[in-house]
């Protein structure tokens, strides 16, 4: 990991006002030793059996559609059933599970995977912000379908970059999972951002001085390091325009923002040594309440693994991490990309 | 990991009514393909320069108690400073961070480890029932002892076993983090334990019904996997008789809690083939409001860490368990300890 630029500062705690949790802010810990043998970073294997490549559609669950639409073996996104699906479209979410009334409902929903390159060997970042453009539009077009669906309440769009970040296929994809429910950690972010409107009558994102947690900016888009980042050298990237729903981008945009995820990538992947990573869409409920909509602003967290989760953070929620969002701000920022 | 006994079983949604979140289940989640090298399970280094052993006392931040009290080379138990704390005990918690106000304050805590055997090899599992009930006890010496200090509000302890569980250090041991903060899940576990109170006039976990969730019983306590379990194999161990805080526990109950702790260490390892895994205490804040006293029961969490976490977890707070409590109990059940 890139050495924090100032070790020796003391602890701090700090406040994510956006999900109203603390994050412990504590350089000392990077310099703790192990006496485990480094963990290895599992390496996908070599790799001629892939579903996900091209030439091998007939291996996957359903297609739900492609892009270009009307492409045959020459597609460049294609959006397919994931076929062990965390949730089933098969159920009928009106029919509680019996016996356990509200404390149990049959896992309704749908769970899709995004296919980003028809190439096993490309990742995002070897993309055009145009290429990438098309994957958030793919994204787009397939939560309007979603929408259409009474029963979905929230759609979480999802990215697993290598084994440490969970995922078991190294094809470049992303995921979605359209969910019957709004997730204790939508509810928390909904609440702490509509917290923060009523006190100040501004949006909580809308309101962001990043200053020295800037990393860099585009047309329509920023991109920082939070002030309580849970991971080292997180990144968010937020809409300047005040937008509840990540499906409201339009195609201009979204080539902005494909291009300022790449940059971001890139950094990452210079400085951190392509660190396994999750990219993470936070929107909102598609059955917004009226009133949460000047308070919530749809953004997008970039969360590297450089080291795990221990007990603490699962019994307290509050992370701890070794460096401080404007020392990992300035690494990132002064990273050159030739 | 040990086959769900309905692996052809629809999708469920749980909710965890003591942390109102909710946990998707689906078997069929554990029959997806990887297409990674399997994860090498670190294993320790061989260790002839553990600080935590026996002889290298020195090498450690200073102790704060050892067990027993009056012992020499012979010490069983040795509570000591964590050297790289995420939290400081010099630091004045009174002063905020100059400039940010409310959403930072300076990182004042006590952070320790407890060594639960002077011997490298030894783990809880190792050790007797009446051994396992010191180390308890030890635990609950330091509490009592973090208790004097005004601005600390929680105690964490946790004990993280196995790399991918968080281990650093392979030696049997725990940690303590005591936080001038209540942390988030923890509020809304008290938060969720109160209103489960107001509704039905009872204590949440009082009020269980294990029936096909039991695994083991003792004279004081019960285990059981909870109904909305996070994790694969997770286990509960709940105290019989209503008392919000650990602290409370006294020489005979830690026994009879070693005893059971122990008898699950076991089941666990020989079922579930040594797992990573991490042991958790839920208790009550210090300062517990009295209002909040009948409600909230504290209780053991082991968390076995058979699978990693994804993007979807960190996003939403949901977690993916593939297999289903009930068969998970029956498991557990069932595994003979000879
Ligand atoms: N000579 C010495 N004297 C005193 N103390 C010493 C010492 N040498 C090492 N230590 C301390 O011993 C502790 C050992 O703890 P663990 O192995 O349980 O995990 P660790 O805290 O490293 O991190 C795991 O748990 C934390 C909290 O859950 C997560 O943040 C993290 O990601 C995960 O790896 C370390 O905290 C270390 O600072
Ligand atoms: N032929 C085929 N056709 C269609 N789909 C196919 C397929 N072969 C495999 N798949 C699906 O492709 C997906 C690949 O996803 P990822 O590699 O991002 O991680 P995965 O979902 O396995 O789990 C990670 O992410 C989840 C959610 O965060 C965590 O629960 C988990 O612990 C973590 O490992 C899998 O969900 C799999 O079911």
């Amino acid at each position: 990991m890139a050495e924090a630029e100032t070790p020796n500062r003391s602890p701090e705690i700090r406040k994510d006002k956006i999900h109203n949790r603390w994050v412990l802010f504590s350089p000392a810990r990077s310099r703790r030793p192990s006496d485990f043998k480094a963990k290895s970073n599992p390496q996908p294997n070599n790799q001629t059996e892939c579903p996900f490549c091209a030439g091998h559609e007939h291996e996957c669950a359903p297609e739900i559609f492609r892009v270009p639409a009307d492409s045959t073996n020459d597609w460049k996104i294609r959006v397919i059933q994931n076929l062990y699906p965390a949730v089933s479209r098969e159920l009928d979410f009106q029919n509680p599970v019996s016996l356990v009334g509200d404390v149990a409902v049959s896992g309704f929903g749908f769970h899709d995977v995004v296919i980003e390159s028809p190439v096993h060997s490309v990742n995002l970042s070897d993309l055009s912000p145009a290429q990438v453009g098309e994957v958030l539009l793919a994204c787009k077009k397939r939560i309007a379908q979603l929408r259409s669906c009474d029963s979905i309440k929230y759609v979480q769009v999802f990215k697993n970059h290598g084994a440490s970040a969970g995922a078991s296929m190294s094809h470049s994809h992303s995921q979605m999972i359209a969910l019957p429910i709004v997730p204790p950690t939508v509810s928390a972010r909904l609440d702490s951002m509509m917290e923060y409107y009523k006190q100040t009558g501004k949006c909580s994102l809308c309101d962001i001085q990043p200053n020295e947690l800037l990393i860099a900016e585009s047309a329509h888009f920023i991109s920082l390091v939070p002030f309580a980042a849970t991971f080292a050298f997180e990144i968010w990237i937020i809409p300047r325009d005040h937008s509840s729903h990540f499906h409201e981008i339009d195609s201009e945009k979204a080539v902005d923002l494909g291009g300022l995820l790449k940059l971001m990538f890139l950094k990452m992947s210079l400085q951190l040594n392509n660190p396994p990573f999750n990219l993470l869409i936070h929107t909102s409920p598609f059955q917004d309440e009226p009133s949460y909509a000047p308070s919530t602003h749809w953004f997008l967290q970039i969360a590297p693994h450089l080291s795990g989760v221990g007990g603490f953070e699962i019994a307290t929620g509050c992370h701890i991490n070794p460096v401080f969002p404007e020392d990992a701000a300035k690494i990132l920022r002064d990273v050159r990309i030739s």
